[in-house]
């Protein structure tokens, strides 16, 4: 089913280290503060040292990893943008002007811009990895978005991509997409695994009105109906109905989880992303952080889904890594107030009453 | 009513800066995103524009001002920790061993810690800023919590001490709080201002039991009746069932806004503040953002009948501006967006095809 590079990653991830779980939550208790009351900051915390195995974790390598690539089905009409976006905000990442560049900026993170499949030859760059399966997938609507050698060599791509980060050095890694008809391919990757039908998971994507979405809806379904994607082959269902820059996302999903290092999934792609990636591995879920729920109307079925509660709702629909961005933030603070806060000991505090 | 002082910053509270709002919704609309994609973000762009009176507002300049006070209605029994540990935890400020000191640190704001009322003589420390009315308000379950002239000195201080941290450069400011038995006094005043009943308004504080927590409600309905606070009179409200810390908020809240500074609202307590500061003058409300929603129960209460909607829902209930902290991040994102990003024009990127 898989390929030996992916075969061993799967084997190489594990469950969450339970000693740095328990002692973070020691520790979480004698902080000074009433128990509890730094919420989800305290979850995340404790999490974080589940996933890193080390039981007052530190976050301060941190990269967002944007993944761009093109969808034939865009010749169906199902975007408000043309596809030659897709590579014009290739190069607004690499000149620092997209959203991602301002909020990566914010958070001291770096980005890492990834071709998987972009419709144009791009200019090399230093920022940019080219990771290039072809120029942008077949039309979901006439046949298979790719073959089922292209999707393991996309998430063959997104494993060594991560691996290549970590040498670099990493302690969280942010996930998001650029790709013009990608909520598309997202959509019906979330009405496969998930059962829901296709309606209830299609959303707005760039802002479309409600004629194109209902052809949007439709095209979907004919894609559905004609490829027949099997709901228990995560593989075939990525080649049937997927994208590239899907494919490398779960791979980075994957190669992250085996490397002990924290996933924050941005919005709808990227948990479409996850989807494929839990399916090939649930163990995978307890290495996601989910940074928000988007504006678009699936992504909630997708964190369902994966029993994962967003930290923001902010109302975003930018994609590219932006969501995740804020949320790194929000996980770097909670670390540090598990590391940096004093215990009631250490200051001179009093306890409870009780 | 009220005093010069108070009265002549009254005079001076403004309404948003239209021409501001509408340059910066002009320039997200050519930015390079779907409009609207940034979601709250782009809106928090237009409303810090707005009260800047700034097209493109810069936020450089950060304090968290976090307010102590104590409460002699602590003697009721009504908190789980002892009185002592509101001047304890001020010592913790100035150590930094506090959450608020590890937030605030991360989103590269000063913390100024002030003493409005704690029950101590507190040692001097370049951190720390007197303002103290008094050692701890009066028990409200016996009579007023605080004189009229108490009250109105309270905000005084708040307002003496925004100008003075103006002085010193200031872009944005989170209020938060320190006093144990504040959300009782908190509680007190929601349900006056807002008639709700005490039931509904009043929660678990630190982490009291159904035990305390009935009798907390009991001593708070005690207080409204004996007191008898005016909800239309807020000056009233504060002297009898507020604190000093409360008061110093509002004063923050009420100068601020007069210095067209945005004010970011930490939590219950805060929010109780700005019942107070609305009361006396409901053009702040412009000038208000609410950080996130917090456990304590009464706060939603608030936050409705203010019409904020809060950015966060993390769980949290810690007070001393903690909330506030992780908000300033947010916000000083949203301002970045606007003015960093690059527009379609700059970017050569395609724009919708509709």
């Amino acid at each position: 089913m898989t390929t030996s590079f992916l075969s061993q990653i799967l084997k190489e991830i594990k469950p969450l280290d339970e000693k740095a779980v328990e002692a973070a939550r020691v520790r979480q208790d004698q902080l000074t503060k009433p128990r509890g009351s730094l919420g989800r900051l305290e979850e995340l915390s404790v999490k974080i040292a589940g996933i890193t195995g080390k039981a007052m974790p530190r976050i301060e390598q941190k990269a967002i990893v944007t993944m761009a690539g093109d969808h034939g089905v865009t010749a169906e009409g199902v975007s408000a943008y043309p596809q030659e976006v897709t590579a014009q905000m290739v190069y607004n990442f690499l000149r620092g002007g997209a959203g991602i560049n301002v909020l990566a900026r914010h958070i001291g993170a770096r980005v890492v811009v990834v071709d998987m499949g972009v419709a144009a030859n791009l200019e090399p760059h230093p920022w940019l990895v080219s990771k290039k399966i072809a120029f942008g997938t077949s039309n979901m609507a006439k046949g298979p978005a790719m073959s089922r050698e292209q999707a393991l060599r996309a998430i063959d791509g997104g494993i060594e991509l991560i691996n290549e980060e970590v040498t670099k050095g990493l302690d969280i890694v942010g996930v998001g997409d650029m790709g013009i008809g990608n909520t598309t391919a997202s959509s019906a990757i979330c009405a496969v695994v998930t059962g829901e039908p296709v309606a209830k998971v299609t959303g707005r994507g760039t802002g479309i009105g409600d004629e194109q979405w209902a052809l949007k809806v439709k095209v979907i379904e004919t894609a559905l109906a004609l490829n027949k994607p099997d709901p228990k082959d995560a593989i075939d269902v990525l080649s049937k109905v997927g994208g590239f820059e899907l494919g490398g996302i779960a791979g980075v999903i994957l190669g992250a989880a085996a490397q002990r290092r924290p996933v924050v999934l941005d919005g709808f792609i990227a948990g479409a992303a996850a989807l494929i990636a839990t399916k090939l591995c649930p163990t995978v879920k307890d290495y996601l952080i989910a940074a928000h729920v988007s504006a678009e109307v699936g992504h909630r079925v997708i964190l369902d889904y994966l029993g994962l509660k967003p930290l923001l709702d902010l109302g975003m629909r930018l994609g590219e890594g932006t969501g995740a961005a804020l949320a790194i933030f929000i996980v770097e603070v909670a670390v540090k107030a598990l590391a940096e806060m004093a215990t009631f000991a250490d200051a001179g505090v009093s306890e409870r009453l009780d």
